[in-house]
C-alpha cells in the first residue's frame, strides 16, 4: 500500500511530500488511518540526523492518534473504527525480561517508530507524518477521550508517557512533593500529571513569564530557578525532581533542593554534558539522580486511561503538514504551547 | 578527666602526643577505655585540613573499640567492662525524621566524633586517638566478636558501615549481582560483606596485582578495569555497584555494567569533580547514581552483630601511635592491606 507522508531524503533539505510503502496487514497487525501527529523534538533531531545514524528517507512522528483501517486475522483487542494511539515503540523482541515486564522501551531489540530497523522497505521504520501505518496489535493503544479531543491527546503518546513512566516509578501521589523542571512539551504534561496524581507540584523555570501559564497548567507553586533565595527557600525539601530540559545545566542547583533519598530524573539528554554535579550533594543524603526513557506499552496504556479518566490531554496548536518547517522553527525557538500536533488530513 | 592523646596544632604539623580533657560522665554517658583505634583517610584529610573547616587541635580516630569504664546513672544498655564501639558519629538531634528513623548519620544535628560542635572544651569534638572518650550511651556500639579479634574489628565502624548501609538499602543479597569498585581500606570490607551478604561479587581493581588478593576477600571475579574486554563481558548486568573510589574516574565505564533500574553508590568523594557521565547511560536503562554517608546506629549495630555471627573483622596491620605519620604515607601511597589500626596502650 502506498501512502502519502512528509519526509527528507537527507540531513540538510527540508520535509517535503513523499509516497512511502506500508506492508501488507499480517495476521497479528493493524492497520490505522492516522488523524494527527505531534510535533516531538526528537523528530527534529532525527530529520536533521542531530543524532548518529539517521537512515534517508526519513519520516518522523511517534506521536500518532487515527482510527483502526483493518486488523489481522488474529488481533482480538482492536477493530475497524476503534480509535487507537502509537507511540515511540512499535516491535520488541517480546521475549526478554523487559518485554515480560511490560517495560519494551527497554528491551535491546526494541524498534521505534522511525529510524529503527524493519523487514520493511525501505529496511527502516518510517513514523507517523503519513496518512497510514502498519504496526503489530502489540504496540497499539486504545484511546478512550472523546473523538474531538483526539488531536491534544497525540502527545500523550510520547510527552505524556515519557514524565508518566518516571512519577509512577518513583512515586509521584498524594504527600509527596514533586519538582518538574523546564515547562514545554515534557514539563507541561509533568506537571498536569503530577497534579493529577495528587502530588505537591513545584514548576521551575527560568522565565518569570511562565509563572501564570505554569499555576494554570496545575502547579502548586513555581520557582523561577535564576532567584537564588527562591530556590534555596525550597532546600532538602523534594521527593522527585523531573528534570526535563535537554540543554546543559547545574544540576547541583536542583539536587540539593531533594531531601534524603530523593531522586531527580533526567528525561532530557544534552548534546553536550552537564556541568559534572558535585558528589557531596550524592553522598550527604542518599540522593539519586536518574534518567527514564519514554515507557513501556502497558504503562503507557494505564496513563491513557487515567488521562481519559481525569479529562486530561495536551496543550496544543494544530499545524498543516505543509507548515511543519515553520514549526520545527518556533519549536527551536521555544516558541509554541506546548506541542505542535499535525493535522494528517492537510497532507 | 585529663588523657593522652595523639593530634595536631596545625594543618602542616605533624601528629603528636598531647593532654586532652574529657568531660564528666553525664547520666546518659558511657565513658571508655580506648583499646584500638583505625586509622581512616578521612583522619588525614581533617588533620591536614584538607577539607575546609578544620577546628585545632585535632584529635582524629573514629573508628574506636574499647572497654567500658564507666556509665551514668540512667544508662541501663552498657556496663562497665563491656566491649563497645564508637564510629563516626557521637552526637545528633534525636528527634528529626532522619533520627527517628535510625539514620542519624543523615541529621542535620549529626556531630562527628572528631571536629564536631559540642559544648565539651576545646569547644570541638576530639576523635579515638586517645586514651579515653565519653559518648552518649545512644552512640555506643556493642561488640560480640571475641576479645581477640577486637583490634580487627575497629574499622567495622567505618569501613565497614559505609559499605554496609548502601549493601543493605540496595539490597545486596541471593540472586543478585553486585560490583566492588576499588579494593582499599572501604573495597575490602565490601568485598567481604556483599559476599557475606549472598550476592554474586565481582571486585574492580585498575591492579592486576590485585587479583588474588580479591578473590581472597571473597570476589566470586575480578575484572582489571583497564581492560575494555573484560569490562564489556559485564555490560548491563548489574544490579548494585558500590564505588569506593575517592579519585576522578570515569563512571561511564561502570555505569554501563549496569542492568535496567541497576545504581552505582559512590561512598567516596573526590577532591576534583569526576568526569560528567553521560546523560544517555542513564535514560537508556532507567539507571540511577546514588552517594551513602556512613550509616546509621541502629544498622551499625546490625553491621556488627552480622560480622560476629560471621567471623568477619576488617583485614588489618597494627601501629604504635608513634608510628602515625609514617602511616599516614603509606596509605596516601595505597601501601596497606587494608586498615592500619593503632595500639592505643602504646601512647
Amino acid at each position: 500500500m502506498v501512502v502519502k507522508a512528509y519526509g527528507t531524503q537527507a540531513a540538510t533539505l527540508p520535509l517535503e511530500p513523499m509516497d512511502i510503502t506500508r506492508r501488507t496487514v499480517g495476521a497479528h497487525d493493524v492497520q490505522i488511518e492516522i488523524l494527527f501527529c505531534g510535533i516531538c523534538h526528537s523528530d527534529l533531531h532525527q530529520a536533521r540526523s542531530e543524532w548518529a545514524g539517521t537512515l534517508y528517507p526519513c519520516v518522523p512522528g511517534h506521536e500518532i492518534v487515527g482510527r483502526v483501517a483493518e486488523v489481522g486475522a488474529h488481533v482480538t483487542a482492536h477493530k475497524p473504527g476503534d480509535l487507537v494511539g502509537v507511540g515511540c515503540i512499535v516491535d520488541s523482541c517480546r521475549h526478554c525480561a523487559e518485554c515480560d515486564e511490560g517495560l519494551e522501551n527497554y528491551c535491546d531489540g526494541m524498534v521505534g517508530t522511525y529510524n529503527g530497523q524493519t523487514a520493511d522497505p525501505p529496511g527502516h521504520t518510517l513514523g507517523g507524518y503519513s496518512q497510514q501505518v502498519v504496526v503489530h496489535e502489540h504496540y497499539v493503544l486504545k484511546i478512550t477521550h472523546p473523538e474531538e479531543q483526539l488531536a491534544a491527546v497525540a502527545p500523550l503518546l510520547c510527552a505524556g508517557i515519557t514524565t508518566w513512566s518516571p512519577l509512577r516509578h518513583w512515586g509521584a501521589g498524594p504527600g509527596r512533593k514533586v519538582g518538574i523542571v523546564g515547562i514545554g512539551g515534557l514539563g507541561h504534561m509533568g506537571i498536569k500529571l503530577a497534579r493529577a496524581l495528587g502530588a505537591h507540584v513545584v514548576a521551575f523555570t527560568t522565565s518569570e513569564g511562565k509563572r501564570e501559564d505554569a499555576l494554570k497548567l496545575g502547579a502548586d507553586e513555581v520557582v523561577v530557578s535564576r532567584d537564588a533565595e527562591a530556590m534555596g527557600a525550597h532546600a532538602q525539601s523534594f521527593d522527585l525532581i523531573l528534570n526535563t530540559v535537554a540543554a546543559p545545566h547545574d544540576l547541583d542547583a536542583f539536587l540539593t533542593l531533594l531531601k534524603r533519598d530523593g531522586t531527580m530524573t533526567l528525561v532530557g539528554a544534552p548534546a553536550a554534558p552537564h556541568p559534572s554535579p558535585n558528589v557531596f550533594n550524592f553522598i550527604m543524603r542518599r540522593r539519586s539522580l536518574a534518567g527514564s526513557m519514554i515507557g513501556g506499552i502497558p504503562e503507557t496504556q494505564e496513563m491513557l486511561d487515567f488521562c481519559a479518566e481525569h479529562g486530561i490531554t495536551a496543550d496544543i496548536e494544530m499545524i498543516r503538514a505543509e507548515e511543519i518547517e515553520t514549526a520545527y522553527e518556533r519549536m527551536l525557538k521555544g516558541d509554541v504551547k506546548y506541542r505542535f500536533v499535525m493535522d494528517i488530513a492537510t497532507m
